[in-house]
């Protein structure tokens, strides 16, 4: 079984610090939130950006490059920025969406089917979809393949077999969004049965469901993500003060349940990404 | 075991005469599909309109209003009307989408989720999918829940919790579009699972699928839905002429599998949809 | 997927002819079973054989003898002997279970776990079912893997490992017996799936279960076993006249359902068998 | 979801000093080994004897009686006595099995099902069964059902169904053993499917597979068997020193998984047995 990586998505573009004071907005808060993970165990941040004042959320090339410069000039952390590209208001938010691919993180995420989202629909065209993974491996980043549904990893598996993910493909299975597939069990077997193909893959469960789903995954040999993206609190009530604490119980997890927990450089390798120089 | 339910899905809006010669283009030639299908053992027709002239999918009221009267006047076959609206033009596409529902057929099909639609996204916001439901219920109209992934039958389950959907509601398990969840046997039953009240479903299966899937179907006491809108082959190479070659295989299978097939009286009880006056 | 091996089982130990009067006892009854069930489409028939006037279980050499006879005297059929046992009483019982090997017939069941089974418990130590696969290997005769549970698969596939059993390895899940494990769907995927290497594989289902699991097995590119031994009634109250009926139904469920129907030179080939001289 | 009942099965049969030095032999050892594993965390204590100076599997009156009295004496913990009756050497052995009944323990074992098992077959015919279960009726000590196949499950529902365990029926899911069904993750999924009543139920599973298995189950709402009869490994290579360090790693799991631990008097009501006098 593969050393597990623990991915941390510190902040999403949802929550807000009504919900958490605890919330980073500012590029400075956000790699400080990474730091201690990482710190903690994390070898993959998620990020989102902020706008720094509101915290609203924002998607500016100099945001994401001041978040993963900090983290990169502290760290080997790998960093995955993403392109889901909610709120862009621009002249063309397809090119927009891609930014983040242009600064060259590790990873980028790559949403791969449409599906109701919350509040609005998620909409991510296959024909952008296959023009951002090609952008991303033009660039030499790793796409984070989310998906929320058998439909997109159906779809995704597509992608592979057209040659538009370098090898080995990495899956997100991101799970209990409300209208996404659940985070149940039997939906987590579900996937790992239709990912007929030996790869990476990792789990998010949203709220409640992320330590009983990633703790499952751990056992099955999938790779976790961890963080307030997904889920603010660490019991009823409790709420999370860092990020930090949620990799700390996935570390103390994998440490009773014998997985070793993957360095930065292990997920390098695990992902099949170039050593950091 | 519930009588099995032969939903015949006549012409869609996709298929083309250059892809079989067969697909009825006019309300007339839609009737008479449905007719012939009726007439082999179907109990349910699901209804798109074309272009007369062209065949090119269209959503005129008067196209919707003359197959259902055609076929009303000549059998007791429930008509189920979509509500999928690709490719309307109109200043409140929303409402327009709606408007079958205004000639109060027995059914309308109610697509919850959203998702990539083989080339185009299918939209269906959370609030016009609880719109749409809505309007139903206050046209006595049945809606024919239309799920392609786990996560529509979560968010078409929720709405049946809020008392969107009357008694018993009813589930068309949409498998194997792209890029929807596939039609498989895995899936079928991860669906059903996941479907974890005591209700009518069915299943459609898209091209060579639907034989294996709609078959698994009958022996788990789900309901089917076969012709031209989801397939256009009765095997490799071999074109159907009618829609009523699918109905005639399924009831044909449902002889030999002992499962007796519903007439529109037992469809009309076991849907909870009033008899016809 | 491969064509489909029709097994016949045309008598069993069990069903008496107070229950079914069609019930074969004599060599040259169940001779006469084997090829009606040949000649509607089976390729592979299950004997065990009965005192000819008592019809009670025998296990005589001469009894199988003239069944092996008779039937390949007058048709190219796959003849499988049973090792199963029941009722011997001789001084060194485990040697006489192998005497059908001696014959040299295609195939002979293996049973290689042990389980309550109907009234009694049905034993089969591991020791003996090393040495009967042994002395099928030294006499150029296939196993059939007869498992009733989980627990008897993963022995069976220890045996494959240690090279027991020649390849291909042939199994028969035998579903639905009082107390193995039940002839349902859920069960049925199950076994398939902890049958993690590519070979033939084929199930029966007891009474009312023989029709529908047989058919989900023709569905997921599995063989398929019925019979008398298995079954006496076509459907509720109507008793087979022959095992013919259920040989002629299988045939045509596999027309409709587009799998073609595998000749005994098929069988020999897709089990590994050389052809018949 | 139920607090969690550990169980723990101090010493079994099968182990020896040789593998393990911490094996307890007489019921001073086998009762220190539960109070220990009780001051940790358990609540049940399921007891095989030994003849205290050899070690080996003993089967005495005398031995029984000492161990539940030690235990009863420090604590109130549940004690389970097995009925397994290995290594009986008695002219009526059938009634000698069920002798650690009339002590009248908390609980006793009851193995349903036949299977070859390790080296033996371990042989329960379905009318001693039945037997031993209304001896236990009687008595007022409730059965743990051991199943080890998804087939004796489905013949301890059948006893449920004719009233032989009263309510609630308790299940032991006993994954591992060769051979028996494999402590995988389909297989847990496949008894919990099929176990379709709503009553408490626990897995064991053998050697390395119990720490993953068991904690699947605390996730899923079951509850756990741990200790020296199914393992004597904490990690690869390192023995455990008492019964107690699998209980200390199955409480911190549980309270890491925010599943409170049942105390002894919890299992009584859970299990349906009358509190402690």
């Amino acid at each position: 079984m593969d050393k597990l990586i623990i991915n941390v998505a510190v902040c999403g573009s949802a929550p807000t610090r009504e919900q958490n004071p605890a919330i980073p907005h500012s590029p400075e808060e956000i790699a400080q939130e990474a730091l201690r993970a990482w710190r903690a165990g994390a070898s993959v941040v998620h990020i989102h950006v902020r706008d720094p004042q509101s915290g609203s959320p924002a998607f500016e090339r100099e945001l994401f490059a001041e978040a993963l410069e900090r983290i990169r000039a502290e760290s080997d952390m790998l960093v995955n920025l993403t392109t889901s590209g909610f709120n862009i208001q621009a002249e063309d938010p397809d090119e927009e969406r891609m930014l983040p691919i242009s600064l060259k993180p590790d990873l980028c995420s790559l949403d791969v089917g449409s599906l109701n989202f919350r509040g609005r629909v998620f909409i991510n065209p296959t024909e952008w979809v296959d023009k951002a993974a090609r952008r991303m491996q033009e660039n030499g980043v790793k796409p984070e393949i989310e998906v929320f549904e058998l439909g997109h990893l159906r779809q995704a598996l597509d992608m592979v077999q057209r040659g538009l993910v370098n090898e080995p493909p990495y899956f997100q299975f991101c799970l209990g969004i409300p209208w996404g597939a659940p985070a149940d069990l039997d939906t987590l077997m579900a996937f790992r049965r239709q990912l007929n193909i030996d790869c990476p893959w990792s789990v998010l469960g949203v709220g409640a469901r992320q330590l009983p789903i990633t703790t499952h995954a751990i056992l099955m040999g999938g790779h976790v993500r961890v963080g307030f993206e997904d889920n603010l609190y660490l019991s009823r009530g409790v709420l999370a003060d860092s990020n930090a604490r949620f990799v700390e119980r996935t570390v103390e997890l994998a440490k009773i349940l014998q997985r070793e927990v993957a360095t930065c450089d292990d997920a390098r390798q695990i992902l099949g990404i170039k050593p950091k120089a």
